[in-house]
């Protein structure tokens, strides 16, 4: 039998403070490392607890304590008459060496997983802009929901529909869906019931739950060129089966005889018709009878991404391709744009029958939207605030757009820079020069404080054409005009070197 | 030229509804709909705008508004001195059918896509419990956050820092990630800076996130077995080229030496050593220094799913495989358990140099976590409420467990049901004799008011042994006897059928 090591053979054990409260859980762990580093060795017998709990002048059951919580983790094991001792199982694995050292010695230095390094790169390309602008749908000033959103957060939450709760529905609150199916009626002609609206964090999860949903590895899809990084994102990284078909946009939006001609079996179609992302042109009522002309005839779903319409300045928006074929189109919105990004909430349409599987393949990747802010947003909508607020907003970007445009045109050299002609939105496009690399431009646009996207990614290999996207942000004018005249000073720095 | 119509040839426009304002619009719409069915056809040429306002007693800009809108859309053109006509280009995708018509006509029932079957069942699986004994989790009583948690709330957004703003870290709010580094090096040994923390949306997406990061396809995974759906699911339906081998449990957690044998060659395991999902037990200090060595020697990855350690009742909490070996393990954990479940926060610590890694696939996920919440919670944890709400609620779970394990003792018949021992958690499993369909209980048990999920599908195909998850919640002593009773009832009429 092994010998019984007296307390002093247990050096760490001369580390417990006693001061320092929870002694069963310090001698716990004391002992845990002394059979760590080998000062206790597999089937080594303990002390007794009596001994032990005299030498070390503490409550005989805080040593009780710490033996149960060893004894259930494994590290000790009792045999009747046996007493305590180190286990004898722990000797298998290690084969004598210390745990810790073994560990330091065998392991080397983990090479990242091969997709650990494309999805590094996504990261640093979606890295979130500061809040200044050019970022987009920033809330400051006459932009944000106000009040009326504060308030209604505070009651709700006291009248306790928004309290905390258990395991929510995956497709959303009821409350929300019937609210965002009304208002979609109203304003998008969208056609559907409140089961057929899945509620989603924002646009991105619903492009992404298209891609799982809709098409299986080999398909064909096809994406506007230039699209969203969120979408060609997506199908780069994740949705890596599918065949993915460019097809090019001209000023009336997706050339829908160049897809045919590219890829006419594709499955499905991505989609900007009510403002062409990035470029900002409306699908023209020819382009879209074509398109549902080509998804009817092949059993096509088209994914309707309507980030922005309510922006639209002059006239009414589109009327939504979903309304036209409520059967083929997923329809997808966000509040992103006119309430603010960090809410996280958008919604898809989806036709009938496919909403238990958006309901499947969300569930898997979040569970269920979190609750309170969909009672608080429901609420907002019924009430009649998100009209208004639309309205408001409506106004307060229609005039930071005329500003925009305004300034662009007064302090920007029309050689290195001009803009996209476009009637609405929360962005506009500057194309620059040829041949400038617009990525380049951002980081030094983003050291000097200010914020954009670069353009040029947003096209198919070998296409990219170098231009910025500037976000609608309600920065006030001084603030904004500062951010161009850095802007123009940029271009002009990187234009000459 | 074709014939100028007269408004009399234009029947939708009979619709004009003078009091419901936006007459434009509705100008617009009915146009729009003229076009559709037909009634005015490609070329067709419109009556001017003057004539138009005269003969339906609107104001001219009115109807220079809904033309407008409809040349922007290209449903209408204009040639010099030709004035307005219906475009001619949408002859070609129609050729001269009515749009409505034709889609009706060539739109077969669209089939739904291969996956969509495959997602629907998932939704049916993961249908959320009503939140009713013995559904986990249910925040009702005094396990509810409370006050704390509504005032931190009401203050945060009158403060500004939770109020609406712009696209955030996909990373999390670094003052959360702070703080919750700050707790798991407390509370579980978890060796961490806040640069690792990644704040998710429940364990759920952690988990995705790992499956989309830590291997590709064609390499072996560990799971146990049993194991959590969540997990099993993801690698059913999404992760699908991983090769998943089912390590099988014991007393002392999984079995690594089967798993070896089995397949150690895997690139990750995912594993619950705290409390073993579903069955509740500990792994063995043992096992865990043979799964790490294993790990060690093969570069794999370990998960390390912790998802309610928090709730043991007896001793402190296992330290985490995280702490013994940092560079190899992707610790997760959730305020599900310990707050509640509609919160949707969770966080994965990550080995480093893999943070943008998780970065980059969350960003494609979803963008962010909403903000609000998390400054909400990181308020919660650092002004100290998380941790009196941990010592309150073990409190409250460990007596409302004491009272299910005891009624379950007077009222199941045990050669009928019986209970797996464990002295931790949110849950205890009910075994049912064997043959017993757990799913048709559960299903029977629903139909009666009563939650909880079937055992058998967390077992690998031909394994499954029926039992029942039964959750705690924080349900008053009638609620949970009734339930009880009722359970009891459907087992003794399902054993006689």
């Amino acid at each position: 039998m092994a010998r019984k090591p007296r307390v002093v053979d247990i050096p760490s054990i001369g580390a417990l403070d006693r001061a320092g409260g929870q002694l069963g859980r310090q001698l716990a762990n004391a002992l845990r490392e002394a059979v760590r580093k080998g000062d206790l060795l597999p089937g080594d017998p303990l002390p007794s607890s009596r001994v032990l709990a005299q030498s070390l002048g503490i409550a005989r059951g805080t040593v009780i304590e710490a033996f149960e919580q060893l004894l259930a983790e494994g590290v000790l094991e009792t045999q009747q008459r046996a007493g305590t001792r180190v286990a004898n199982s722990l000797a298998v694995p290690s084969q004598g060496e210390s745990s810790r050292g073994r560990h330091a010695v065998i392991a080397q230095p983990l090479s990242p997983p091969a997709r650990a390094t494309a999805f590094a790169k996504v990261a640093q390309e979606f890295s979130p802009l500061p809040h200044v602008p050019f970022a987009v749908s920033v809330p400051v000033g006459s932009a944000q929901p106000g009040e009326a959103w504060r308030k209604l957060g505070n009651r709700i939450r006291s009248r306790g529909k928004g309290s905390p709760a258990g395991y929510g529905e995956p497709q959303g609150i009821r409350i929300l869906r019937e609210a965002v199916a009304d208002n979609v009626r109203r304003s998008r002609s969208v056609r559907c019931s409140p089961d057929q609206i899945v509620i989603t964090s924002g646009i991105q999860q619903a492009l992404y739950l298209c891609c799982q949903i809709l098409f299986e590895d080999g398909d064909e899809v096809w994406v506007e060129d230039p699209a969203y990084r969120g979408i060609t994102a997506i199908l780069e990284h994740v949705a890596r089966g599918a065949r993915v078909i460019r097809v090019p946009v001209d000023a009336e939006g997706i050339m829908v005889e160049s897809g045919i001609a590219a890829g006419g079996q594709a499955r499905a179609a991505f989609v900007t018709p009510s403002h062409q992302y990035p470029l900002g042109m409306p699908m023209s009522m020819a382009r879209r009878n074509a398109l549902l002309d080509w998804a009817g005839k092949h059993n096509a779903w088209i994914v309707e991404d309507d980030y922005d319409s309510e922006l639209r300045y002059a006239g009414h928006p589109f009327p939504s391709l979903q309304g036209m074929d409520p059967i083929r189109v997923v329809y997808l919105g966000t509040f992103s744009k006119i309430l603010f990004p960090s809410l996280r909430l958008g919604y898809a349409v989806v036709p009938e029958g496919l909403e238990a599987a958006f309901c499947g393949a969300r569930v898997l990747m979040d569970r269920h939207p979190p609750d309170f802010d969909q009672h608080v947003l429901a609420a907002f909508i019924n009430e009649g605030h998100l009209d208004r607020h639309v309205r408001r907003i409506r106004g307060v970007y229609a005039e930071r757009r005329e500003q925009l445009i305004e300034m662009i045109g007064r302090l920007v050299p029309p050689d290195i820079a001009w803009l996209q002609p476009s009637d609405q939105g929360m962005h506009v496009v500057l194309w620059l020069a040829h041949r400038v690399d617009d990525r380049a431009i951002v980081a030094a646009l983003l050291a000097a404080g200010v914020a954009a996207r670069p353009v040029s990614p947003m096209f198919s290999d070998g296409k990219g054409r170098p231009g910025l996207i500037l976000g609608l942000g309600d920065f006030d004018r001084p603030r904004v005009e500062a951010a161009i005249r850095q802007l123009t000073a940029v271009l002009l720095a990187i234009g000459r070197a």
